[in-house]
């Protein structure tokens, strides 16, 4: 019998290389700001720009962009000239153009899930930029749904699953995050499984948790290893 | 009886005031850029890049915001200083603090049609924007649905009706845009109802079209109107 009746996959890091992006930027911009400060001192201040504008910009490349751009300026006190941050433009336009890299084994693991599932896609971001990606990926005929939502939070998950009329004991998320793919979602009553990526991004670290014995939360080394759980869940459902 | 299983107002300049925003924003940067071009060159440059980024960037003011730096380096041949591409920031944070200020006679209509109707915002631009708008708005409880798109076609209609398994012709969607509100609705067996804003943008208008002349097409001096028209269309359905 089958144990859900929904499954949804994050989609950056989970699905496809993004945080790579991300640091590949970070550090051309570290090189055109070299002139006016340290590589630490430069990191650390955009990460707090970033930190500072989430509430306000949301996650995405145009808000990272902006971030760049309003942390140039004061590193540089305002000496930063147009071109220069002409190549920063350039860096988002860049990262927006991008192909779509996915991750060792995504398409298969995909693909087969969707012969016995229906899939979504849930994602935070910004909605035109994962649109675009998923179109990209490939992927999207074998993905039911496709939601992407400010920020993924136990509020979040729980209005969305209201929205699909599905019990969230019968809902599986896949993510990379702990933070945002897996523990809210076990908090409710569903299934987590946390598929670490190699690079985590500051913000999405999680200190330690109640929820992290729970036995509704699963850590897959590879997503290759995910048909096999959800078989046995199902066996056992 | 009811005529409709769910009525949608678009957001922007139907719910509250928006495109005055940009004007206003357009207006500063002119005069910040008046040392590098006349205002009609920066009017013309500044719509081709949006048009142009559209694809790539979507809607929404971190957008509109980099196409303002785009032009404002082009513009001034990137003699631009870091002190005013601040400035342009600065515009954008601005826009997107600001306070949500309601179209006349939106608050009642919405909690009037809220009593018999479930409704939905449905809007394009910035997830996250739209999101904090409703929620300044103060309207966020009569709405039971809140959905962004990347855009409003036929397609975007289609796939949203389905998912919340609406037939068309019970669907009815407000909105100051003919072009993304009111056309693709009624081309696929929907009714709309055009509320004219007394400003558009110049991406949202509409020549001649053979829907204009549509049985299930209405357009409305102003929103207080409405709940006398969706009353007579339930007393006809």
């Amino acid at each position: 019998m089958k144990n859900f009746d929904l499954i949804a996959f994050d989609a950056d890091d989970t699905l496809w290389h993004n945080e790579i992006l991300y640091h590949s930027v970070e550090d051309r911009f570290k090189e055109l700001l070299s002139a006016y400060a340290d590589q630490e001192t430069i990191d650390r201040q955009l990460f707090e720009k970033e930190m500072k504008n989430l509430p306000l910009y949301g996650y995405g490349i145009k808000s990272f962009t902006l971030s760049l751009i309003e942390t140039a300026i004061d590193l540089s006190a305002g000496k930063i000239s147009g071109r220069e941050i002409e190549k920063i433009v350039g860096f988002a336009r860049g990262m927006l153009a991008n192909e779509v890299q996915l991750l060792e084994d995504v398409r298969e693991v995909v693909v087969s899930l969707s012969e016995s599932y229906p899939l979504m896609v849930l994602t935070k971001g910004d909605l035109l930029d994962q649109e675009i990606k998923l179109e990209r990926s490939g992927l999207e005929q074998h993905f039911h749904y496709f939601e992407v939502v400010s920020a993924k939070n136990r509020k979040t998950y729980q209005n969305l699953l209201e929205k699909y009329h599905i019990d969230p004991r019968r809902f599986l998320m896949i993510g990379n995050s702990l933070k945002s793919d897996v523990l809210p979602v076990v908090e409710l009553g569903g299934y987590g499984v946390h598929i670490p990526y190699h690079i985590t991004w500051a913000h999405e670290t999680v200190e330690d948790h109640p929820e992290l014995g729970n036995s509704r939360l699963f850590e897959l080394e590879c997503i290759s290893l995910l048909p096999e759980l959800v078989s046995r869940l199902d066996s056992e459902g």
